[in-house]
């Protein structure tokens, strides 16, 4: 049930930020629902494709793309005004999101007894995969590999999965919190991964 | 026997417009290779993958291969002249690709009882799924995304197809022509899907 | 025992161009990680996933996971004058990956029963697919539809494997010279495809 929310929120934040990417990129609105959808479904599907779940599982999400299309409606209805709440609120609800997908992604690689490296993939994967292919079909560089901390927290919260540290629906929202938190603080305290250039 | 020209036709049209961007981008040959088998099969193939049909189905379709191989091998030894001749009929070509490539996409997700979600994103991408790759390819934000009318025929036509009004030649042929004839209008009145900007 | 080995080259010199491109993009160190794995097992990954190849069987890669790693490690530890060595080296070593890679592809698609279109398909996926998503993920215009001749060698590779010409080490290991030599000749005497420009 906590789950089914979570799941839910999850989707909601992903689908808008893929439609508020094509409104940045005059996409029109078909464009706004292609990339909502594939930042909501894509990172989940290419794991379902990697780890070997049957692909035609994904159909049965029917309500969650219910829900995504009404999300991406919305977004494009609304006034601008009020699209600037959600550089504010957005970046919680994504958090909420990153959590909840590497979470159930990493479960669902060791459901099928996938070894520990193909965890942490699906776990990174389902929270962050959906965000690259938005940013390729936007034109643009990824953001994942640039911005504020984002996939590691998916890839740690894999490991933990993987090492099998998560027993029990305690465990689970302990790793949940956690995600969340260590993401909010990345993007406070503006934490990044080291980077070095060819130049440097 | 007619799919079968109408599959001829789209395959040409689009492994076409893979090659002439490829041209574009100044890539060489073989780019110009990939991009047309990319343009002309791809979205086909990722359908397959979604909808869980077997993805080695893809290789029986060795005659399509060196048709789609000798048209690009003319684009490239023809002279401009007769090349800027595609900016006038290509459009055509493409739409009956268009129209033929979503039907049979819907078709084929219908045959394996996909639910209606399924079948629409089958024809959408189709249709419209190996131009996307192009696009990507070339380094260009998807025209699909922009441009007149396009894709939103095809998923129409899967939606159609998903409420089962289709059931013989005669229906999948006013379908065929009714795709064909909303997207030639398109591009000759301009039609384009509302869009907003962040700024708007 | 020796494709072993050159296996293992070929994923180490594959892994250090992604983990370069990374840093000339000024991504951090994740992004570092994913391009090279990307680049180093991207190939092998979409040609199982065409050639209909169970892909779980990819996570059996445990030990070339963690050479990869290792790699892209150093790469962003070492000082940028030793990276420089790369340009002279580097394009040797993946002229061996290229040929290991390709050669292992084709394989893997005639064990599979593949026709000879698959088979050509899979060895130059095998061969440059990696590349060719490492230069998406990196916003570039994939370096393999435009520098010197590349993929051709790969896919001439596949050809000679999928008409029967290889059946035992001696001509494979003549095979995996001539695409060696091939491309190190192409570099050398910058032999490039034919391209035609739409104003030439």
């Amino acid at each position: 049930m906590v789950w089914d929310i979570l799941n839910i929120v999850g989707t909601l934040a992903f689908a808008i930020s893929g439609a508020m990417v094509a409104m940045e990129e005059e996409y029109d609105i078909l464009g706004g629902y292609v990339l909502g959808f594939t930042t909501a479904f894509g990172g989940g599907t290419i794991r379902n494709l990697l780890i070997g779940i049957p692909i035609q599982d994904i159909w049965q999400q029917g309500n969650l793309f219910i829900i995504a299309s009404l999300a991406i409606t919305v977004v494009f209805l609304l006034p601008t005004g009020w699209l600037q709440y959600w550089n504010k609120w957005g970046i919680f609800f994504d958090a909420l999101g990153l959590a909840a997908f590497a979470i159930q992604g990493a479960l669902s690689a060791v459901q099928v007894q996938a070894p520990l490296s193909a965890v942490i993939v699906a776990a990174t994967l389902t929270g962050s995969g959906g965000g690259i292919i938005r940013d390729v079909f936007a034109g643009r560089k990824p953001l994942v590999f640039r911005a504020e901390i984002y996939a590691l927290w998916a890839a740690l919260g894999g490991v933990v999965i993987g090492l099998g540290f998560i027993n029990g629906p305690w465990t689970a929202g302990i790793l949940f919190a956690a995600i969340v938190v260590c993401r909010m603080l990345s993007v406070h305290f503006k934490w990044k991964l080291p980077k070095r250039t060819m130049t440097s």
